[in-house]
């Protein structure tokens, strides 16, 4: 990986479908509708216009700053809304097999998305810049939190099996 | 916990405000309303009127057939948005040293979190029903999360130490 400092919409799109997908997907339509509008709040700018009307963007120092700003001084919203862990809540709703074979699918997914996010990995070519480094971080990330499900995962479903024993239905 | 089959907006609001605060946050306002429409929609009915409007809750056939539909036959959106990972994707636009000190702080605020949720966990009166059991998992889901991204990002800022002294800035 290179710090490239200008990207088109097509290159952007690559970043997203590889690293970045693990932490905030976004798809084509988002991707061009957001350089749009950065561009026209000038945070952006058009640094080249190639065939076909390709642009290749780079950020301004407006966009610098805005960046900077949005890096240190907002506090992420730690708490995230997770799916998975909403139906795990509500699960006493369906018979405890049913939840069993619902935490034992969480696993085989967590499972194959370890073993993806492991592969990626192999396959990157890291280096020492900025990018490289950082990327290589959140990749790690991924994988220790697919793996963190993948563990949880199992321990639930053998935590039901547990309560279901305790309930004489096991 | 028992396993209460009708609830008040109040009722629902301690249980986001404990164990489901930490994978789906929802506020007084978002509780009422989401009641009123599921009342609209006949997926629940009002079980009880009491004091000053207070109003019970309980689900209604159709809405337990909804509610099972959406355990098991929807798949969960596995991938989600982290905004604190897509910051870590983008810290190459910082210094490493303020790079560094944004992952210290994250790992102090997973640390205080993981230590919140273990006191909650020994406060809680965890019995053998369902909502217990599943209660239970979804608290130790939220600890193990935290754990990993406290040693995630002491990890992480070893990573970024090492870069920093390789390119001679340490």
């Amino acid at each position: 990986m290179t710090s490239a400092s200008q990207a088109s919409g097509y290159d952007l799109l690559g970043t997203f479908r590889t690293t970045l997908s693990n932490v905030w997907p976004a798809n084509q339509s988002q991707i061009y509708t957001e350089l749009t509008k950065l561009d026209a709040t000038e945070l952006i700018r058009v640094a080249e216009e190639g065939a076909r009307g390709r642009k290749t963007y780079e950020i301004t120092d407006a966009g610098r700053t805005e960046l900077r700003h949005w890096l240190l001084e907002t506090t992420p919203n730690g708490y995230r809304r997770n799916d998975v862990l909403l139906r795990v809540f509500l699960l006493g709703a369906v018979e405890w097999h049913e939840a069993r074979a619902f935490l034992r699918q969480r696993g085989e997914v967590m499972t194959e998305r370890l073993a993806g996010l492991r592969e990626l990995d192999a396959a990157m070519d890291w280096g020492d810049d900025p990018l490289s480094v950082y990327g290589r971080l959140t990749l790690e990330w991924g994988k220790r939190f697919a793996a963190t499900q993948a563990e949880w995962s199992a321990w639930a479903e053998k935590e039901i099996a547990g309560a279901q024993a305790a309930a004489g239905e096991g």
